[in-house]
């Protein structure tokens, strides 16, 4: 995993590149405070997390900061040769572990404020902040109907096959049925579990999750080993709508935790979206709740979540990325690869492979990493330079124009 | 039935009560002109109907009405002895004929400005006015599903059931099943045809269109006898909107005409609603589309629908009546009869005629006609003063102020 500390890829708090003494200290904070914990993030964003730690330690945290009793208990508590050995894990990439200022950082995280969470563990292939520049979070009911998880499929499908990434919990019902779907199309999807991301939550879903590790991302703000809780599911929900774009709510009861997931995201202003049902199921009635709200809309599939979210840069908060900003990311072999890319007719991999100069494996590569930035569209079988690309530039533009921006 | 001409009651475009020979006049120019044709609309509110009658019996009508050739083609085909005969069956009220400036002209048919309807015809027991003081239309699709014929005669049930009258267009499908619902509850209900009052149209609810005529209204802009045609069909769909607060619409494809009808409601600034069904229905397609639109309502219930069109005096464009206009149109009895009934905590119909000091069959009446003014509700079989009525007092209010209002 490469990092870089330039200003572009900072977040909002301009966090530097985390250094080691940095990592073990939020991967310490970790076991001590529980995720969300706005008092300790206030501490850590002002004083930072070695200081943070080393005060509590002396137990010198200053009274401004209202440490919580249970602070001192853990720090007691707490395995320090664990925590290194989970470190290490890192070095043979089975787990990552990704800070504020880190590349992978994924920066819309900050609009959370002093609820940002201290750090990720993830597990899995995507790079997380990649993944998650177009993403959608998907939620619902676990006694979901079988109405909801064939919709939840068919949703999952459609975003994954154009290229936009799924965030949801793997939880039963809704989530597990919109990550299958996810799969299925050879799409990205991310897990944000409320336990460690070495942890198998729920049990039945142990080969759904090593599936979405292998094409995608589990993430978590806990450590390897924790368990779930019932705080830390609805902590967890305000991490799946911070990632993303906007949530997607199928199948909810009345007060249902989805509901807590739209909440949040409806407070970080993503758009809120929801899929209506018969008026006469239950399991339906927490979204025509949701969907009766001002601010919420109503989305019957992928193409109506698309348009909804598919603007390039909006809603990113707090640091829009505009397209060349993206472009500016590429290394030389991918924006060949980009610049070989049929604009409206699209064309198939060979033909890629073949104007770019590299072979169909590495032209695949490159074309997986576009899609994921939006740049491309995979569109039956056929590669082209997406629409939204296209269509934001002013018609009189050439495509070497549109590459220069 | 009795008329009146106080400026209170008269239309936005200042009508007078209609004389013999006004009304006769209308009766002919309906004969001359389709509905909803603006050229005549424009002439009849600048000359009157006397005049436009003449002036085309003598060819004269101005050139800035552009008349049309087929009004000298049906001038000369217009059998004046049968509108003399449909005239006189309004006598023995066998019909009725009703014109702008009379007492039961729906003066929110004047928010069509040149597109008003001439007059109308109706057959039926309900005073068209007083009934659709408070009325919603529920309109959809002619091949309805299980599922929206549920909804829709449930919803009607509702609607009837908290004293709204329902205006529809006695159609199959969701029409019909709305209809229906309304008057299982004994509610009310106003069906408006694309055909004469006195035609059965569709010829299998006859049977259903007697029982409307029997506990609501029939109503129509053409003359008794005329034939439905496509374009009437379109046509009677704006009377059907300018008639009420607003328009929900239960199970619509995507190129539907109940969405015509939802479309004159948001021209005309009624409240657009619609009932979400499975994304996974094409019955349910149009209604989907309708509310992804910012001008549309998703509604689940009848509740859902009056909390939307509940405010009194709201949306009636355009001659908002307050609740106290209302009120000065009772007849000393009748307001006996409102101020017997009981607060918040309701009460049989004994108990409010023992208070009025009239019998119970005369009570009954009285609430009736009070309920369709929603200043009364009927909850469990116990009548109470409606909750609108009550809430828009200030608290500290007593009954006597607020009646005296």
């Amino acid at each position: 995993m490469t990092r870089h500390s330039t200003g572009e890829l900072t977040g909002a708090m301009n966090d530097g590149e985390a250094d080691e003494d940095t990592r073990r200290a939020r991967a310490t904070l970790g076991w001590i405070a529980e995720p969300g914990d706005e008092r300790m993030g206030r501490a850590v964003d002002d004083l930072g997390p070695v200081d943070v730690l080393s005060l509590l330690r002396r137990d010198e945290l200053p009274d401004r900061y209202r440490p919580r009793p249970s602070y001192r208990h853990r720090l007691a508590a707490v395995d320090l040769a664990r925590i290194q050995r989970d470190l290490e894990r890192t070095e043979s990439n089975e787990l990552r572990f990704v800070c504020p200022g880190d590349s992978e950082w994924p920066t819309q995280l900050d609009a959370l404020g002093p609820k940002r969470p201290l750090a990720l563990w993830l597990r899995g292939t995507s790079d997380l902040r990649l993944a998650c520049l177009r993403s959608v979070a998907i939620v619902g009911s676990r006694a979901a109907t079988d109405y909801g998880t064939y919709i939840a499929g068919d949703l999952g499908f459609g975003l994954g096959e154009r290229g936009w990434t799924v965030v949801s919990g793997a939880a039963y019902g809704i989530d597990a049925a919109t990550q299958r779907g996810v799969l299925a199309a050879g799409g990205s999807t991310v897990a944000v579990l409320a336990c460690g991301v070495d942890v198998s939550y729920p049990r039945g879903h142990e080969a759904l999750l090593a599936r979405i590790a292998d094409e995608g991302a589990i993430v978590s703000e806990l450590p390897p080993g924790a368990a779930p809780t019932r705080q830390r599911f609805l902590e967890r929900n305000r991490v799946i709508a911070a990632l993303t774009r906007g949530a997607v709510v199928i199948e909810a009861a009345v007060r249902s935790g989805a509901l807590s997931t739209a909440g949040w995201a409806r407070d970080l202003d993503r758009i809120v979206m929801g899929v209506p049902g018969p008026v006469t199921s239950t399991m339906s009635a927490g979204v025509h709740h949701l969907l009766q709200q001002e601010h919420a809309r109503l989305v019957c599939s992928a193409a109506d979540v698309v348009e909804l979210v598919g603007q390039l840069g909006r809603d990113l908060a707090p640091q829009p990325r505009g397209p060349e900003r993206v472009r500016d990311t590429l290394d030389r072999a991918t924006l060949a690869v980009l610049e070989a890319v049929p604009g409206r007719t699209g064309g198939d991999v060979s033909v890629v492979a073949a104007a770019a100069g590299v072979d169909v494996d590495e032209a695949l590569s490159r074309l997986g990493s576009l899609l994921l930035l939006g740049l491309v569209e995979r569109i039956e079988g056929r590669w082209r330079l997406s629409r939204r690309t296209t269509r934001a530039s002013p018609p009189e533009q050439t495509r070497a124009e549109q590459l220069a921006m």
